[in-house]
């Protein structure tokens, strides 16, 4: 019975570790990309995400435009989460026989949108029949310098690169049934086709030499927890330096739920998450909400800390759509 | 409806034309697969294959172990038919949730045993719960001299590198549920846990430089079909040149089955075709089966000059377990 993801990658590693590694292989398994060092002053990256109709997405409210387009987002996160340039990606598709080709066009045109945005080609792929719709993107990116999710050093600040929250809030919205979609437009945009912070090397890598960096993928704290695991450190986050984004204002009064819930632990948000001895940010969209300690996880609201924990996705838990 | 795999990647392919590749893209969708210049005399190779069950392969008689085993060989496969060393792979695993751990650690164990042999590592990868266990590798390669399917000229040669046959005989032998597996053990193994050919640069690519080339993934004539459509030519089989195995010969005559069938269309053989201006080989491995002509598809018997047709796999139209 697998019940936790990571217990199950641990065990993947566990029973991979055995093996020799091939030289030039600086990081295998345990960050967001595989980091090969081709020896020329450039270092390959190399990362995959499977997605799979009623796991990943649910057809009854997301298009094969929309489905497309969040995996190609996916994958790129994890190249831009090391510092580095997405080049090119393959695609596994497998479809019920029953599908319509316009279904294939239209997954392809979100997937390729998603990539010329982001200057990267769909280089190659597999095709098979199946009986649920499965999208798997391997990506391969480039980077003079990866950043790791370890690094990290006690005192160091805590950066996030974007509103979160938002993916979640969409979700729920869609997944409701009787709340308007149009009351949360950003919100729902943002979990059906996610944006990405845009132009890493020279507002993130050049400013601030990050000593970690992850994408959140699933969620403030989780990435966090991942963080500071590597590094056996802590971390405190300050309530009110979190941003908060009108529409969970607005979703958390009319329903009672708790903003930062939704702004700690909400997947698939696609920002990337860094900690730097730097200690503020003159960009708007790069926000300072704590540090890392030598222990703990904490939230200051005013003189009150209090204890944070971990609710961040876990794939053979619940459905993570 | 999607029924036939060509004609979609044809699809895909050209959604996929519209965008600007990246610099260093030197091919595409369309073989074995993608080449990236990497700018230092090295090209970096990149192909991903996806494995469903109950459509790549069947719980009741593959183990987990052989289930990791052949998903790694057959992307290993796409490398050495470009004429490269694989290097890493990543590993997207989707399971059921009441699956036992043990599976996982077996099937780790097969694609690592492969892996290892083949002097690559398994570098990471993504973990998911599905329906049914999916397992999708993607892998990266690097060569000085990419061997594309193009390139094949009239008069070449057409050497293969194995016995072919013996995946679908056993196969069938599986399938059979009243045919003793003991009876036909190469033929069995090669289906279960393919063997590749070994040392492909100092075997072929050296002596031959091969004009053209690719993995028997599904079926000679199938293959022959790709690399004659790539320069709109034709070839001729010579029926007394192909390769017979013994367990082919004992199968047929129990079976009153066609032997010539088994060794032409046979998928997931995994073993190297090539075409080259060199006429012979002094390899008992690497074996002479025809010759590229102007058009058409031929096998001859004796003096006898055949049409023939192409019953390569198709992903779409049946199960190709």
């Amino acid at each position: 019975m697998i019940n936790d993801e990571w217990s199950l990658i641990d065990r993947i590693a566990s029973v991979v570790s055995d093996s020799p590694a091939p030289k030039g292989l600086v990081k295998g398994i345990g960050d967001d990309c595989a980091v090969y060092n081709n020896g020329d002053g450039t270092f390959g990256l190399f990362s995959t995400d499977i997605s799979i109709e009623n796991v990943h997405f649910d057809l009854s409210y997301c298009s094969a435009s929309d489905i497309g387009y969040k995996a190609m987002a996916g994958n790129i996160s994890d190249i831009f989460a090391m510092g580095g340039d997405p080049v090119l990606a393959l695609v596994s598709l497998a479809l019920p026989v029953q599908c319509d080709t316009s279904f294939v066009d239209e997954l392809y045109s979100g997937m390729n949108e998603c990539a010329v945005k982001h200057g990267l080609s769909i280089a190659g792929g597999d095709t098979s029949k199946s009986e649920k719709v499965i999208v798997n993107i391997s990506i391969y990116g480039k980077t003079t310098c990866p950043v790791y999710r370890s690094g990290a050093r006690s005192g160091d600040s805590i950066f996030i690169t974007k509103w979160n929250g938002s993916s979640r809030l969409g979700l729920e919205v869609l997944r409701s049934g009787d709340i308007d979609r149009n009351m949360f437009p950003v919100s729902v945009s943002q979990h059906l086709r996610p944006s990405l912070p845009e132009d890493i090397g020279r507002r993130i890598v050049k400013p601030f030499s990050p000593t970690s960096m992850i994408d959140v993928s699933d969620g403030i704290v989780s990435e966090l927890t991942h963080i500071c695991g590597t590094g056996n450190l802590g971390y405190i986050i300050s309530h009110d330096a979190l941003p908060v984004s009108d529409e969970i204002v607005k979703f958390c009064k009319m329903t009672g739920k708790n903003a930062i819930d939704y702004i700690l632990n909400s997947g698939e948000e696609y920002g990337l998450l860094f900690t730097s001895s730097v200690d503020t940010s003159t960009d708007d969209d790069i926000i300072c909400i704590g540090r890392i300690t030598e222990s703990g996880a904490f939230i200051q609201y005013g003189n009150k800390i209090s204890d944070i924990e971990n609710h961040g996705f876990n794939h053979f838990r619940e459905y993570d759509i």
